[in-house]
């Protein structure tokens, strides 16, 4: 609860002390648990690193996390106050009590109990930044600096979801992005519809027809070789994905949307984790406010991010993609295509001895098999882990679909937290005799 | 000049006094010149109605115009300032120049002269209002209350443009409009594009489509019945339009578009006179700020106008509009479709003997025929003089293309006021055989 109290919002440059109160907290922390803790100043929040005796022979184990948290707004929507942690009915309601704070946290104290008993089989080092909500734009260069030092076999990461409440899940792939923007231009200027409709090409209605050109009837991205580099799924994918515990109607339920609607041939799982998309985040163009504003608008654009699986990258995508709008632009108007940024997709073999060692010690905690799947998400920072350190990550996560991640009334439940300690424990036995 | 000093721009309500002060002026000045003038109070403001006096036996004819003008800005794009009148090569630059106060002066010192040689053959009337640029709100009621005050045989307004510069120009035909409003709804709240993407419709895809399905690549507009009522160009107006004194490059340095495009089948000057439209006049949804957000968004809309044409109706337009968003909507999202405003489109017989008088009037006065033609925009008033006075318009142009109306450097060349001036003397001179 004290973790929670620290007002540790990153976007907010008001609360800088709060950070550094908050990183201070978590070396003293780890001091107290024994292990030997550091702050690292960057150009933004600091990151803090902890390290149990690090000896030879035996496995590196890395645990990333964040300390920084959403803003809590909107407030009112809150039952009890975002930065005054409250437990009802077993849960923790604070902002940070699932991300990341809490997850971690859960790392944090099974590694303090193995100590305490005198008893940590692997060379453990946490690395926990503070600018993971606001993009980590400065934990790449800090990778890069500490490479040696913070030189790992495997990560393991607790950010993300389980597949339903209280059921091990291992997430062992997440979809990479690539942004673009496009603006159609018509005449110089807004002109007026009466007197030059009809003979001048309106922008908005250039811009929905390239949007309009993105999908067929049955969902599939028509943009050529958009699918040619798409890794087909798997059997034990397939298989993996129709035993989760989650069913179409709980999903349909998460997303509040009339109806699921999505790639012919594909199930709202392998949509949602395997299946590359073409999706509209933003457009605009002419009058928004009320009522009627007769103008022929001089200009429109559409914000577009593709969501890569492997093996597709940013470049490739956003080259086709381009090609595509040019191709298909309607007459008497021109077309400019903006590159935004870009992910790679991510992939981890879930039969390496690192995952079977974590399927195991998912295994005897929860008492059931975990959960396999491919998220719909994309964390970019796990492309450079692999990049720079060269290691994997594991993403096992400890919070439930419904732990209102990003919302109000974040929470935690308890039976979670402590089975997360417990989890820690087995993962550390298993990792150990990875050798 | 003293007329264009008035800052008499209705939709600021710092103006009011303004506004009155300039109907006042108006008064003053029908009374000097020897008419009868009076000032109606209206919710809004002030109409003013001056007449000669009338004799039995005489065709009475109605001039309509208004004194309210435009902001004027964007301020820093003028040469001089907007309520500081300048003279430069031959134009009078200022706000109202041509819109409405140069091309209604004309008239006013026309009847002026004819009253000062004792000479008008007519039963005048004035009609100026101080709520055109806002729509006119208050003007039907005023047509009501004061409908036999107001009955006349013909209607003449100068509000439109001439073909080109300094040519005699009678617009027949102004198109009407039809107003809806389209909203697409998908899931309850916006939702990330990753951990959702693929598996749910897009709102901004569905709009984005039912856009693109209103045109063929031909131009054509797609709604099915939307022709049904649209009256064939006869041969005469083709003729008419053939040998109208601006050209397509005209036209295209007018829109300032890279090229001119429009339905298949028609010119310019057809696609924007005689053939209705299907036009988006704006469009929003999702992320518009800079950079990227990687939202599947609940909602987008889009406002659309149709540009109406004889006999279709807004009612009938709307309606099928309606069923055709109806039937394209793509599956996973919800429709709502709203009715806006609408205005019948305006066609007069150029054949009728008050027609023939002022295409006369026209002839004597610039040495040549005028040109006739159909504009795009719409003047939804004329359908209230139609109905309530039962009156039809003549719309006789004294502006040029390039007088700037609605933009900063407004201006009337003093060679189309002065002909203005001479214009009205001879179309009174002509309606005046109309018995």
């Amino acid at each position: 609860l004290e973790y929670l109290r620290f007002p540790s919002i990153s976007t907010q440059s008001e609360h800088l002390k709060d950070m550094l109160a908050c990183a201070n907290w978590l070396k003293e922390l780890f001091t107290t648990l024994g292990m030997k803790a550091e702050l690292h100043e960057t150009p933004g929040n600091p990151v803090v690193v902890a390290k149990n005796e690090h000896k030879r022979g035996r496995p590196t184990l890395l645990i990333y996390g964040h300390y920084d948290v959403q803003p809590p707004d909107p407030l009112e929507e809150w039952t009890s106050k975002p930065f005054e942690p409250t437990i009802r009915d077993g849960r923790i309601y604070a902002r940070g009590a699932t991300d990341n704070k809490g997850q971690t946290l859960a790392h944090i104290l099974g590694a303090g109990e193995l100590l305490k008993d005198g008893d940590l089989p692997v060379n453990l080092t946490f690395l926990l930044e503070g600018e993971e909500e606001i993009g980590s734009s400065n934990l790449e260069a800090f990778l890069q600096k500490h490479r040696e030092n913070l030189a790992c076999d495997i990560i393991v990461i607790s950010d993300t979801m389980m597949a339903a409440d209280y059921w091990p899940t291992i997430a062992y792939g997440l979809r990479g992005i690539a942004s673009l923007e496009v603006i159609v231009r018509g005449p110089e200027r807004d002109l007026h519809s009466g007197i030059f409709g009809g003979a001048v090409a309106n922008p908005i209605t250039a811009v929905s027809r390239l949007i309009a050109s993105l999908h067929d009837e049955k969902g599939h991205v028509r943009i050529e070789g958009f699918y040619d580099k798409v890794r087909p799924l798997q059997d034990w994918e397939r298989e993996a994905t129709s035993k989760l515990p989650i069913k179409e109607n709980d999903f349909l339920a998460l997303a509040g949307s009339p109806i699921l609607w999505g790639e012919e041939g594909y199930n709202t799982f392998e949509r949602v984790g395997a299946r590359p998309t073409a999706e509209v985040n933003g457009i605009g163009g002419g009058y928004q406010g009320e009522g009627t504003k007769t103008v022929l608008p001089k200009e429109a654009f559409a914000k577009f991010t593709f969501r890569l699986v492997p093996d597709q990258t940013p470049e490739e995508i956003q080259a086709l993609a381009e090609a595509h709008f040019k191709k298909y632009c309607p007459p008497g108007v021109t077309i400019e295509v903006r590159h935004g940024h870009g992910g790679l997709p991510y992939f981890v073999d879930p039969t390496s001895k690192y995952s079977v060692a974590a399927k195991k010690a998912l295994k005897d905690t929860f008492g059931q098999e975990p959960a396999l799947m491919r998220e719909g998400g994309s964390i970019p920072i796990l492309q450079q882990f692999k990049t720079i350190l060269g290691a994997d990550a594991l993403l096992v996560a400890f919070a439930s679909p419904d732990c209102q991640i990003h919302s109000p009334n974040e929470n935690m439940p308890i039976r979670n937290f402590e089975t997360g300690i417990q989890v820690h424990k087995a993962l550390l036995k298993e990792l150990a005799k990875c050798q």
